[in-house]
């Protein structure tokens, strides 16, 4: 039960795919490697939480940018449109959200990871 | 919503006294500053995760014992009993756990934290 990140996060490479290391009260606690930018979306039911390991995550919302970086984090509340970009740089994050949080919320585009895995 | 960990650290010196920095699908996000060792306890419906951000945290089990460094997360699953404890350095954790969880349990001690705040 104990999870080293580093070396999870040498067990891939691709940007915006999401990986689950951990389950805790009906969320996931999972991985990921972004780079670039993803699609507007929004969880209609569940809160996220990002934990900004290195780099930084800049989240562009309707009305403003929050930017976070390494060893800050950022809660994105249920229902509200998001777009998580980077600077370029590759930033790697922890996000915990329910098991039921779809990636991309209702919207599917390439980037979209329809199956989660553990790593 | 954004959330400086280092920054927030510095509001509080208390060892084993958890502070609520952000709330997520029915979990707080806390922090809390280790040192020495917190009672024998479990909690009976709810998982615990540890983000060890700086030391190492010790977590007896009653059938081993996990070491857990900075960088490094630990998940308690629920109905474990565990007894945490550092090195003698100071640890740094993020803890998240539902809001319904109790400190130390159905165990108090001297220690047991009741009414949790915000900082």
């Amino acid at each position: 039960m104990n999870i080293n990140l580093e070396q999870k996060f040498t067990k891939f490479s691709e940007h915006w795919h999401p990986y689950i290391v951990g389950e805790l009260n009906e969320n996931y606690v999972k991985l990921a490697k972004l780079k670039g930018e993803l699609v507007w979306h929004s969880h209609e039911h569940e809160d996220e939480l990002f934990i900004v390991l290195s780099g930084t995550l800049i989240m562009d919302f309707r009305d403003k940018t929050v930017v976070t970086k390494q060893g800050e984090i950022l809660i994105v509340p249920k229902g509200v449109e998001h777009r998580p970009r980077t600077n370029g740089e590759e930033v790697q994050i922890i996000l915990i959200e329910p098991k039921s949080t779809k990636h991309t919320g209702n919207i599917t585009v390439e980037q979209t990871v329809k199956e989660l895995e553990w790593i």
